[in-house]
């Protein structure tokens, strides 16, 4: 059973183990535990809905608790506290396309608000209810889940909008496919979530970005069906995918989703090497991408994200071990754990693996074979269920992230970093911040930022530190050439930033879209665009 | 001196070899002459200019005709005719962005039209005049086509808009890159008018396509300056840089280019393939491509351009010794030449090459080595040039493109071919039709069809001609599947065909772009969008 306030399966516990917790409490202090609220408290503050009856919509209180938040810091101590504030009015569950152009025309009928919900996984605030005179219906496609057509010729795979990660997979991979498309939140977001946010998985070094691999299909909008036509490429005029990627829900609600798709590999592999300084590893790592050597995957940890895997890890003394050898070939305080992957036929796989070798031995790279690869693959989506661990433990986790060309990598990462580690000090509280490069093009990178902080007394006021985290790190974000969004999307909490990268032009030009498609301005409101 | 009535430099000559006579001549019947127009009776037809007086504005008679049409089968036939019908105004030459915002506030204060011009090569009516009450300025590019800035970390290189392809290639060597975007346009086409109409190189398959290539710039609007500033990747919202990417000037100049370019590579080698059967080589080359293989071109001519190519390259002797060998090896009649080049690391071009070798062995792929290969890389420039030769042997020469999904490409290219083929047929005219697919993706493939007919007795009925010709082929492209355009654009040729695929929703987001950008349509009018 999927929790209500939190992430994933109940059945899944990742506990944060001993040796991790004496690390946090040597850096920021002791934990601090705050009470959740029960689902009956929760249940218990629904007000009645304000829509009218419709078949195709339950009203029911715990399925709208269900469906009231997603996964940012603030969703959690919403859900964790019982303090949700809004609730949705309904929650919709369309089988078809038909379904989804009938409740949108009820609700203009009834001048409802409009919320379109894949797998509730956001972390920037795209699916929750704001308070306001009209009602409000969560639109859920997780009932459109199905592999409709594969064209095996021209390796284009259709699906409903709602199929999740392992839906997509399992149905793609009894035929012999894959999506390539790992987002870590791949256990329960959604192929049409992945394509309205711009999502990028894990190894979008072989497979692409969700844009390459979104090939076309069907919007439904109060104007009519927008379809979009599978092409390998055109110049037929601005490509329409592109209007409706990282739409985020404020033009239309995508019923079909046509994606590329891949033949499953011969082999794959991971492997972890240790660059002696950041420095060091930061060239490396783009000297890798810009040499084009063929790999699947890049992901570089800064020294203190690898001292805190390490020490999070739970086998000291393997992990002991381990630092002996790397502190003897050279990799010593300040190292840096870079994994690389090669997915691909052997040939091909073992020229990479020869090349990407040779070249990160010249930055001083340390091997340490595919066990650390094996472990990273095994647990790429579990980091999402530690911040249960660390919640128990009493600490607090949330991650942000950004991209910027490579000349502006090191000072952004810096700045960002800086702005969390100093957000709490009138407070007198220390915040522990580590970063990774995950997403590497030959133009420069995408840059992921965890921080670990203590909560506050009161869910308020633990709220009220978040929100001091946030603004600073997004104000270090936009203000230094970074994107603020290179994966996540930009939601409600990501707008008010947004103006400084698109321009007054390009914000206009957004808004005349969503006034064309959306003259009433009833789906997502204040999502991407703000009012 | 570039030509006023005709393609590039009047210094490059490609005539028409007397084997290649007899071979049209055998196929559609003896080449009918028409007279061409002389400069001067053309500058003869050149009306007062309607516009006033700005110092940046030339109303010369000579520079408005060496603006006047681009180089589509129509311009063609109205530079040769003399029949013009509509010049520009007047033409604008600005330096800088800060004169085409001045020239687009001049043209709002005197009701003019600006049609954006930068190497004047549209084969698709982007930059014609059209007749209309307004007066007409056309903005040409070409004082803007300096290297202004080079992020050799994050390979990034700022250009002026009008930079053509030699402009851009020769700076970017000097230091050492390469844009690597060769669009058989190269050597008059610019890097704005790339972005401007999505357009694609030869080898597309190593650097992408001008969308992988555009990193952002400056557009200059009615409504202000849009900036889009250079990121890897983002999420954050639609991506600006595909609103302008294809826009063909309807909502603003581009007045600066950020691309992303590539380190010269190690190696670059062209190799030549005959395969026995057009089935057997087009299962290869779709084998080739999804199997990932590092190729940085493809190019699969069928067996009727085969033949063509041989019997056009001039050298009849050399050829049929190249027949007779490939006969005893297997590829005779209905044989078809596939050429693929590897760019890039010595060790990678190796496998490249062996794995390419095997996989075209396994469809009985006959090599031929680097001689041909070198050939095409040497003559990659020149076939527009052959217009030329085909016209003074009463011959003319037209081409179309299109692109479709793999399970899609044989039937649309029949298609296409036997809609050109038959065009004619009411007046008893030949057309020699051949197809060539360039650029390949793992999901389908670009088709390029070349036709050649008879001028009529006159220029009018020769105009006639073509339109039933090119009205058949968009027929067939939009009623089965294909893009109306894979790297030409839209312009004013293709326009009343883009609705069959943006669909009435898509056209109606695009047309409320362009009301919100350019209110009072102003820019291009007719372009991309029919009013």
């Amino acid at each position: 059973m999927r929790r209500w306030n939190g992430w994933g399966d109940e059945a899944t516990v990742v506990e944060l183990p001993a040796h991790g917790q004496g690390f946090l409490e040597s850096r920021i202090g002791a934990g601090q535990v705050l009470v959740d609220a029960s689902l009956e408290q929760v249940l218990a503050k629904v007000l009645a809905s304000r829509l009218p009856a419709h078949p195709l919509v339950s009203v029911e209180a715990e399925v709208r608790v269900r469906h009231a938040r997603g996964q940012s810091l603030p969703d959690w101590l919403a859900m964790r506290s019982g303090e949700f504030g809004v609730f949705p009015d309904g929650v919709a569950l369309p089988e078809t396309a038909a379904q989804i152009r009938e409740l949108l025309v009820w609700a203009q009928q009834h001048d409802v608000v409009v919320i379109p919900y894949g797998g509730g996984t956001s972390v920037a605030g795209h699916i929750n209810p704001r308070d306001g005179l009209r009602p409000v219906l969560t639109l859920s496609l997780a009932r459109m889940s199905q592999l409709l057509e594969i064209d095996e010729q021209s390796l284009i795979a259709t699906f409903g909008p709602g199929a999740n990660g392992p839906q997509v997979e399992a149905q793609l991979r009894a035929k012999g496919y894959t999506l390539g498309h790992f987002p870590q939140s791949w256990e329960l977001s959604t192929l049409g979530g992945w394509v309205a946010s711009r999502s990028s998985g894990q190894q979008s070094l072989r497979y692409g970005r969700i844009e390459q691999l979104f090939a076309g299909g069907k919007i439904e909008t109060f104007a009519g069906t927008l379809e979009i036509p599978t092409f390998p490429a055109s110049a037929a005029g601005p490509d329409l995918r592109e209007m409706i990627l990282g739409s985020e829900g404020r033009f239309g609600i995508i019923s079909e989703v046509k994606v590329r798709i891949t033949r499953l590999a011969e082999e794959e592999k991971f492997y972890a090497v240790f660059l002696p300084s950041w420095s060091q590893a930061l060239a490396a790592i783009r000297s890798l991408v810009q040499a084009r050597v063929p790999l699947s995957m890049l992901r570089l940890s800064n020294a203190i994200e690898t001292e805190t895997q390490l020490a999070l890890a739970g086998h000291p003394e393997q992990i002991a071990l381990l630092e002996k050898y790397l502190a003897f070939r050279g990799a010593r305080a300040g190292k840096c754990m870079l994994t690389f992957g090669v997915t691909g036929n052997r040939q091909q796989n073992a020229l990479s693996i020869k090349q990407a070798k040779r070249l990160l031995k010249g930055f001083g790279g340390v091997f340490t074979g595919t066990l650390l690869g094996k472990k990273w693959a095994e647990n790429r989506f579990r980091f999402p269920y530690l911040r249960h661990g660390l919640w128990e433990a009493g600490y607090a986790v949330d991650t942000l992230e950004t991209a910027t060309d490579w000349a502006n990598v090191d000072h952004l990462l810096n700045q960002v970093e800086d702005s969390l580690r100093n957000a709490l000090s009138a407070e007198g509280e220390q915040v522990h911040v580590f970063t990774h490069l995950s997403h590497v093009y030959g133009e420069g990178s995408s840059i992921y930022t965890s921080y670990v902080f203590r909560p506050a007394a009161s869910y308020a006021q633990t709220l009220a530190r978040w929100s001091k985290l946030k603004h600073a790190a997004s104000l270090a974000i936009v203000n230094n050439r970074g994107t603020i969004s290179h994966q996540h999307g930009v939601g409600r909490d990501h707008a008010p930033y947004l103006p400084v990268e698109k321009g007054e032009q390009g914000i206009a030009a957004l808004k005349a879209l969503s006034r064309h498609f959306d003259p009433d301005q009833r789906l997502a409101p204040g999502v991407l665009l703000e009012d």
